[in-house]
């Protein structure tokens, strides 16, 4: 395995728990909802909804209004379609608030001694960015799809990367939970390791978190991927 | 005076001494060139460079490139065009390890704990990390030239921060050393506040820093700075 120079995160599963961080928001307000439910119906829409974007069936669009045409969707089909405008605007930010797994903050700053850590996510840079100031998650610098106007798997964002630190492909490694985000990144030269995140969707659907032969590394988390490159 | 939420730097003479860091580099190697003289002519060819791409002469060029084209140019002035690429090549990222002025770093520690703190340089984002790895400077966000596709002046820089950010420009200060980055600002509708630095062409060149009325804040440094926004 090549010695990477940059290690590019992917945060939402990889970094913070959005399962449990929004189903504690929604649970906590006199709304008769699922957290864990509506959790769930609004990650499920983010996929479809980036790809209306990378389809160009929508222009550009940011993180933060993708959130937000999904969310006034669930809100009707939940029925709490009633929420002032402030509330949903507040609730549409929950995703600028989600708490780090346990491990993050301690595994990124014994990574960042050695190695250049950013993110690389489909967030939007000021989401981003409050969120790393809410959580204390110690990055070098925040990357994301909006630097490179194209969401992962886009090979311009994993390319992308590598430009921005004048390094090759090679120098990056990608860290995520996702083995489709790790197998574009793989396929654009870079290396991967993967971080096990079996309560990813909540503990009542643990996750098959087994290795992928693919990948450069196999971690638990980022305090292990921290003891496996020698930080 | 309206209180901010973000506070965007300008970087290069602002939070960072390039005169100082450049001329001690190039004293220190076996040359009979100037370091004073050598860091001012650099920095000379910077806004020339730059106009070059805002008037489209030159396509989209990286700060690492213009720095490059300015410097081989220099090399040969200086009569010490010999230099070995590697040497060129090292050399032209001293602009990546410049040094923080002594009251930056915990000045901005300081800021950040009330406010959003992001650059807004001409950099690109690539030397800003390294300069921040390098020197501890904590900064929130790095946003440069680079995301907006577009130099300062240009008013897609500073109306750039505030749309990052979600806010109105408003709520946006620009913080910098030099009078025409703070009306560009101020014409875009931020917050203007002015830092002190009377060295930033040597101390062979004291700098007039005095006050324009047009800022909303005037500060000696960031300690003062931070001491006026109640931090």
């Amino acid at each position: 395995m090549n010695q990477p120079k940059v290690l590019a995160f992917d945060v939402f599963g990889t970094v913070v728990d959005w399962h449990g961080s929004i189903a504690r928001e929604i649970d906590a307000l006199p709304l008769a909802v699922s957290g864990d439910e509506f959790a769930l119906a609004w990650r499920a829409g983010y996929q479809p909804a980036m790809q209306r974007v990378r389809s160009s069936e929508l222009g550009w669009t940011s993180i933060d209004e993708l959130h937000r045409m999904i969310l006034d969707e669930l809100l009707e089909r939940f029925g709490i379609g009633h929420l002032d405008e402030a509330a949903k605007r507040d609730l549409n930010r929950v995703w600028h608030r989600l708490d780090p797994w346990p491990d993050a903050v301690p595994g990124l700053q014994r990574l960042k001694s050695r190695f250049m850590v950013c993110t690389l996510s489909n967030g939007s840079i000021g989401l981003l960015a409050e969120m790393a100031k809410h959580a204390g998650l110690p990055w070098d610098c925040i990357l994301s799809a909006e630097v490179f106007r194209a969401y992962k798997p886009d090979p311009a964002t994993y390319l992308g990367v590598a430009r921005v630190f004048d390094v090759a492909a090679r120098d990056v490694m990608l860290v995520a939970a996702h083995h489709e985000d790790l197998a574009g990144a793989r396929a654009c030269g870079l290396g991967t390791a993967y971080i096990e995140r079996p309560l990813e969707f909540g503990a009542a659907r643990p996750k098959d978190v087994s290795a992928h032969p693919d990948n450069d590394l196999h971690a638990r988390d980022l305090m292990d991927l921290a003891d496996q490159l020698g930080c």
